[in-house]
């Protein structure tokens, strides 16, 4: 196992056009393959343009079964040879449930899938029409270079998420996003230093190193904010790309120190899983006294 | 309940005398409360020296049962007639177990106590030596300013704590503390960017605004970095003390608001509890194959 991997994080603007997305994404991967990189960290459902900013049921015939997403495919063959992971976005139809997933991809051959746990729904960002609640869990993999946690877009402003892949051990946790301007009642928030808090909350609370992936460009009443960026296990910030550009950043990690400092600071440590049921349980009932 | 309270944070340096340590917190307490502040968190454990930088025995007799803290007593007499809250820290004896904890004092009557569920330990910070891990849980009080939910400083690194409280409808997340430099293997590491990474991370995970109230000054090997703030509930910076000098900082909250933007955002509506079980769980099993 790798124990100081380079990742990187792809930043790119889509287009109407699915097989010129798809093309470039991997002219990206590739880039990041040759430049160094052993993780690379495409952005969420870089097939296409944010469809949830709709609600048309003709988007639903995007959805494919992993075994036939020809994104994960590419990635499989690009990768074969090379010992480098790349977690896939894809909009997978399982029988009939349709998922918002991510295929995990290791030099060559797919480890297992995530399916996005939380799922937003508001102005924008429709996604609860277009995705079933993902029923794997928090999932980590013992990949080539460390054991990755991924989750998926809204997933990253969820503690529970980030806390339950450290907790299997994970060196770096990955979020492939789509994330920018808000319409209606919030069409005034840039939400993008909230954002990225959330994530560096998780770094530090789990002194783990976070890597997060999003788009650029406009698509209709959409902005997309970029800003992907590298934090280290402290949420100290490592590279940062803009807020408008295609870009690939990349920075080296330290699975080795990571886990060292995880263990002096104590935070695993300490805690006191049997005063975490609330975290489980459902609302408060009411109280007619 | 009030809507719009004022928190204050309390930031001094003790000394070696514990009556004066406690009427100087006194008069800041007071003179916050003069300046219009309804909520007054004072720093940890504020009545004496940071003990716990040594492990000797003679401060266990530091331990008095809640009904003789002198503190919680003063605090009551100082708020009786005034509508305001305070949570004092104080350190615990209960029957024969010893615990870090906190009372909650609202206009003239203690709601409450909530004893320190984690526990630090390491150089500098000896903690379990000479507390037991709080058997309270989270709590959160129905106060005249809200719903207050309060950790003390090492929960401060604790998702689980504060979305605990969160759940049961906090309207604000109050740190009582004492942090500053490290000694020994981490002694070239500030942590104070990292303290205050965890705490806006659990601000905008939980959209509900939070303040720390932390110590200055050296003490022997130890010097406290202070940096007192208040984030909103989006964690974004409303004030922050600096790390030296003894102040008090204040700003006022919109509860409403903060709820509202809260349920606009979506975060506790999208929760999976059914997947947070290995929260509460143990570490893994080995697995030999």
């Amino acid at each position: 196992m790798n124990q100081t991997p380079v990742v990187a994080a792809l930043q790119r603007s889509c287009g109407e056009d699915r097989t010129e997305n798809l093309d470039a994404m991997l002219t990206m991967v590739e880039a990041a393959l040759d430049d160094g990189a052993t993780i690379v960290i495409p952005q969420e459902l870089f097939q296409g343009i944010y469809f949830c900013q709709y609600e048309r049921q003709e988007f639903f015939e995007w959805a494919v079964p992993a075994e036939d997403s020809p994104a994960i495919d590419a990635v499989v063959q690009l990768t074969t040879g090379r010992e480098a992971v790349v977690p896939v976005s894809f909009y997978e139809r399982a029988g009939a449930t349709l998922f918002n997933s991510v295929a995990i991809v290791d030099s060559g051959r797919v480890l297992g899938i995530y399916r996005k746990t939380h799922i937003p729904d508001g102005p924008g960002y429709e996604e609860k029409f277009y995705f079933t609640p993902g029923d794997t869990g928090f999932r980590t993999w013992a990949t080539s270079q460390g054991r990755l946690g991924v989750g998926i877009c809204w997933d990253q402003w969820f503690p529970e998420a980030a806390r339950a892949m450290a907790l299997q051990g994970a060196d770096l946790l990955a979020y492939p996003t789509a994330i920018g301007s808000e319409v209606g009642d919030l069409s005034e928030l840039d939400s993008s230093d909230m954002w990225r808090r959330a994530m560096e909350g998780h770094a530090v609370c789990n002194h783990v190193p976070v890597v997060a992936a999003n788009r650029v460009g406009s698509e209709d009443e959409l902005t997309f904010y970029g800003s992907s960026f590298i934090v280290d296990h402290r949420g100290r910030d490592i590279i940062t790309a803009t807020r408008d550009e295609e870009q690939i950043i990349m920075a080296e990690l330290d699975h080795r120190q990571a886990r060292e400092d995880r263990a002096a600071w104590g935070i695993i440590r300490d805690r006191r899983p049997e005063h975490y049921g609330p975290l489980s349980s459902g609302a408060p009932e009411p109280n007619f006294g």
